[in-house]
């Protein structure tokens, strides 16, 4: 018989609670999937005295998981500490060096030190997995980098937060505004006390930023993401999204064009009868396009501690099984680096909301505007007429290219009868 | 430098040819997703002068796909002849005890011989591995093989036949008949010349055979599956799914209840807003609850040559990789076997359409049918009236058991007053 494989977890939130329950509860069911016993030996977290509802008496204790990961006798460390720094970062880097496997949840650690962290596992025949960085239990790393592994895959995108999947989905069914529902998140736990990470778009940039890299097989590039959040999406706009046909979503999409990479999150309008416009409240979900598979869609789950440990599990029963990949798929020093393209060449349609005075001759300015950077409209909504008031004007465009468009916004802006800040919402048609 | 893995393919039809294409072409990106070159040696088909597409000059040719599998100096012999028996058996069985991995796309094949080839795989160490068999490119072997490896699943369902999602896709959006839409399905090439195994279910039940002894570690049992085609869908029903909040798919269900395991395949109704009922046309989709992970969905194309052969290649580059899984999830030797549920043992709701006299009393005699087997019914709908001529009635009762609905559907049957057989659609609220 193999000797069992020994795993440390560093942090004993929900979800590594549910990894030491799931590790301990399914040895069996784990030990006939791998052939090898797999088994926790110690831990480590903030408060030892804390009640997390499985038994830890068993394993040794650390109340440093930098140490543990020296000195904790484990074959693999499990990484669940979170942030792309500090004892998650040093645990992470010391379990390589002292020659470890690495499983890891943390999304921004991967964003901003993937390709590094890579080179150091790859250089000493290591694995770093990192399943459950993205989209909680739907298993799209491995999915793209072994299920389509035959592809180029020219796009992936998706619905990769949860927490703002959530507030847009009640902000449509019910028509409370943003802070209304975002409050209601926060009172039942979908949002954080400081919700910015999610609704600011930085937890989904993240989790593109590592699609991007398995998907393409280009190094991690955080720094050139094009981040937006939803904050700005309101009430109104389900409406005309709804009347236009709609749904309002925030996305990550990575596409490989000619030139290079996009990556860019911010909020969307998609064509109901997409996929991805019927993935409402928590759930995840991602789109990959890949040229003989073409697309496959994969929903699920995208928090929470069950889903999350089942893919830090998955990666533990990968590495008992002896199964191991390249960190994205091609080998650390295979990678292509792509050319990040800006987001001013990002080509496509957008729906606009602007608060304007009710006079004659105001459209007839803004759509000057429009025509004098080559922006083709295609429709235009004025609800109710209130002369001489404010009333919203909705306009959406034909296929354009973004600089065009923000200049001919930042022309509309300007104009006097133009009372509010212009809300622009792209329209993705996959 | 390792050794290059090389591969033999037999069967060149759309699939086959697309394989030999997606190695070639890609030779490269799978060297580096591998760390080995990846060779066609030989190939095997019924015509070598055919034109397929694809330059077949530098491999090895044989006229018998055994003769090959036994001689062809491959490493993977790849079997896309299809069938459960003959050469396409006889390729693989050879294949096996040569000491060869392989690679099949061949549903019906591991439908009927699963279990024992997998005990003549594993006995030798060898991979025998059939992404490709189910649900064409989407990895969902892959997926609930290793991606939900931690957990417990306890229900898998999906649609599985394109060509039968394509027919009721078309009924509905155009409300024409069966007969009609097949007729175009098979001049479009989505339907083959003698349909039976598609419109009939038996294609859809070979792949739920594979799908439940993944899913559950169990052999693999197609005589247990029960199995009703599409045939008696008809135009009429999709009115009546639409106005009580359904849509009308052939849905492969496999779940884990106390007493064993159900396995079926039959029409459905399920509710609009589960995300199954969006995968319309050729799409294929599966669902799996596992109990950490819970639900997720997969969708993608179900068939063609171009995703059929990205699994045969995702499954060649897990064994270029080295990765060995068992051949179920669990090795054969510790495959549970399950108890099969009797379809009469089925828990749920029921659609019936009948066909009926307009006379007082014929409602009165239908409800007592179904109150003396205790089914409740919760909506009955009688649209217009034509006294003493025929009109259709159809009810939808609560949740029951099949073998009374059976009974009471048996005595309805036989009423003077019934004029043609009663048409029943299961209800699925997953």
């Amino acid at each position: 018989m193999t000797e069992p494989l020994k795993i440390a977890v560093a942090g004993l939130g929900t979800v590594g609670a549910s990894t030491v329950k799931l590790l301990t509860e399914k040895a069996e069911l784990i030990r006939q999937r791998t052939g090898r016993r797999v088994e926790v030996v110690a831990v480590s977290a903030r408060s030892r005295g804390k009640d997390r509802g499985v038994d830890l008496s068993t394993f040794r204790w650390f109340d440093d998981p930098v140490a543990m990961a020296a000195d904790g006798g484990a074959d693999v460390v499990v990484e669940l500490i979170g942030g792309s720094e500090g004892p998650a970062r040093r645990t992470v880097e010391t379990a390589l060096e002292t020659g470890r496997h690495v499983v890891t949840a943390n999304k921004a650690l991967i964003a901003h030190h993937g390709t590094a962290l890579a080179k150091a596992a790859e250089g000493r025949g290591l694995s770093l997995a990192f399943e459950a960085s993205v989209a909680g239990g739907i298993p799209i790393i491995k999915g793209l980098r072994e299920g389509l592994a035959a592809n180029d895959i020219t796009e992936v995108h998706g619905i990769l937060n949860g927490t703002c999947n959530y507030i847009l989905t009640e902000m449509r069914r019910t028509g409370r505004d943003f802070a209304d529902v975002l409050a209601e998140a926060q009172a039942l736990g979908y949002a954080e006390a400081d919700p910015s990470f999610d609704i600011d778009g930085v937890d989904a940039a993240h989790k593109l930023a590592v699609l991007t890299a398995v998907a393409f097989g280009c190094p991690v590039d955080f720094a050139n993401v094009h981040v937006e959040g939803i904050r700005h999406v309101s009430a109104v706009d389900f409406d005309y999204a709804d009347q236009l046909g709609y749904r309002i979503k925030l996305l990550g999409i990575a596409r490989r064009l000619d030139g290079g990479v996009e990556q860019r999150v911010h909020p969307c309008m998609v064509p109901k009868d997409t996929p991805i416009a019927a993935v409402d409240g928590v759930f995840n979900a991602v789109v990959a396009q890949g040229d003989f598979v073409q697309r496959v869609v994969f929903v699920g789950r995208g928090a929470g501690a069950g889903p999350t440990a089942s893919a830090v599990v998955a990666d533990i029963v990968d590495i008992a099984r002896g199964c191991r990949t390249a960190t994205f798929g091609v080998p650390v020093d295979r990678l292509s680096r792509l050319e990040p393209l800006p987001m001013s060449a990002r080509q496509g349609a957008y729906y606009v909301r602007l608060m304007v005075v009710d006079r004659p001759g105001v459209i007839a300015d803004i759509a000057a505007a429009m025509r004098d950077e080559n922006v083709s409209m295609e429709q235009m909504l004025q609800r109710g007429r209130a002369p001489d008031e404010g009333v919203p004007v909705v306009l959406t465009t034909h296929d354009t290219d973004e600089a065009s468009m923000q200049r001919a916004l930042a022309v509309i802006a300007a104009q006097q009868s133009v009372l509010e800040p212009p809300r622009m919402i792209r329209i993705e048609s996959f």
